[in-house]
């Protein structure tokens, strides 16, 4: 057991250690490194973690995050609501609106199937999904499934796809392959022989 | 540029991002695990932040930290006044209680020698030291400089040695060598080459 300088610091220490990937070690270097920074910067830092905290939301229609009831990209006029792109989290919404390749909205399910951590379909947002449909019939035309390529993810979107069938929607799936700009020799075997067998016809231009 | 869902999230990133060693990613993987927790667990990080900045103090006496004017160490009575051991910073200090193998004080430097960071001798706190010295001519049998084995920690080290060189003192620096459990074969030439020249008896007991 380490032994801390002072009771304030042992508590910091604790605290921030509670965060994923933030072990005692590099909480303690955290600590002495607020230490070195002025009150006002720290009292900042603490406000901004209490304020994004407290006022943070999900959007009612597609449980991404929100600064009020519904998101961003759910409000934009912008955004064509006929394509619906089914996410785990809301991390992979900001992944992809950062690629500025996609003009739909989302759906976020909160999590993939994952027996082993207690996590069925009832407590993902399916259902909400499902009602999302059942009130928009004619609007949405097609589901993108953007899940990733484990062996949860590839679950997850199985269940989905088979709870939407009824449904008369186009249903895809993000393309998985060899990354642009990966060498093919150093490509795992799975991935390789799923990009054989998933071959796109060539594009020769004319 | 990364296209945040919120400016709360935005903000709480920028924050969380002027951590050393937290990039923007961590931030927002550590903004978004916040979200998931209840509000009472993240004021209570909050609040250990701030109280560690606002009530953690200095050792009048050593530069450690310290929850009032002088620190736990220095106001012992177990601890033997009469050998100092010189480190760069607390976290030094904290690393050597947790051996359980020194009954000394401490002398916190607060840093070490490194011209191209623009710290020279004057930003550390090397006067101090010798104030302490010349106040207790007696008391203080033996200095030990427990500096890091780099060019910077040697520099400071060998600073300090000549300033204090006119006090009656033993002066000794913690050994260097090879880590205990390390393989012979792996360590470089020169911790290998140093170990060899300063080589020390063989105990063998009789």
């Amino acid at each position: 057991m380490t032994i801390y300088p002072s009771r304030l610091i042992e508590e910091a220490v604790t605290e921030i250690s509670r965060l994923p990937g933030i072990g005692k070690k590099s909480a303690l270097r955290l600590v002495l490194h607020l230490l070195k920074r002025e009150p006002e910067v720290v009292r900042t830092l603490a406000n901004a973690i209490i304020e994004v905290r407290e006022k943070t939301s999900y959007c009612k229609t597609c449980g991404n995050i929100a600064d009020s009831d519904e998101c961003a990209i759910c409000t934009s006029h912008k955004r064509d609501k006929g394509i619906i792109c089914i996410v785990e989290d809301s991390r992979d919404v900001l992944a992809i609106e950062n690629t500025g390749q996609y003009n739909g909205v989302y759906h976020v399910l909160g999590g993939v199937i994952s027996p082993i951590d207690g996590i069925g379909p009832d407590e993902l947002s399916i259902q909400p999904l499902i009602d999302r449909l059942n009130k928009n019939p004619r609007e949405i035309k097609e589901i993108i499934l953007a899940l990733s390529p484990t062996m949860e993810g590839d679950t997850t979107a199985f269940y989905v796809s088979k709870k939407i069938k009824s449904f008369s929607l186009k249903i895809s799936s993000i393309s998985r392959g060899i990354p642009i700009g990966g060498e093919l020799e150093y490509t795992d075997e799975i991935t390789l022989g799923r990009s054989i067998l998933s071959r796109i016809s060539y594009q020769t231009g004319d």
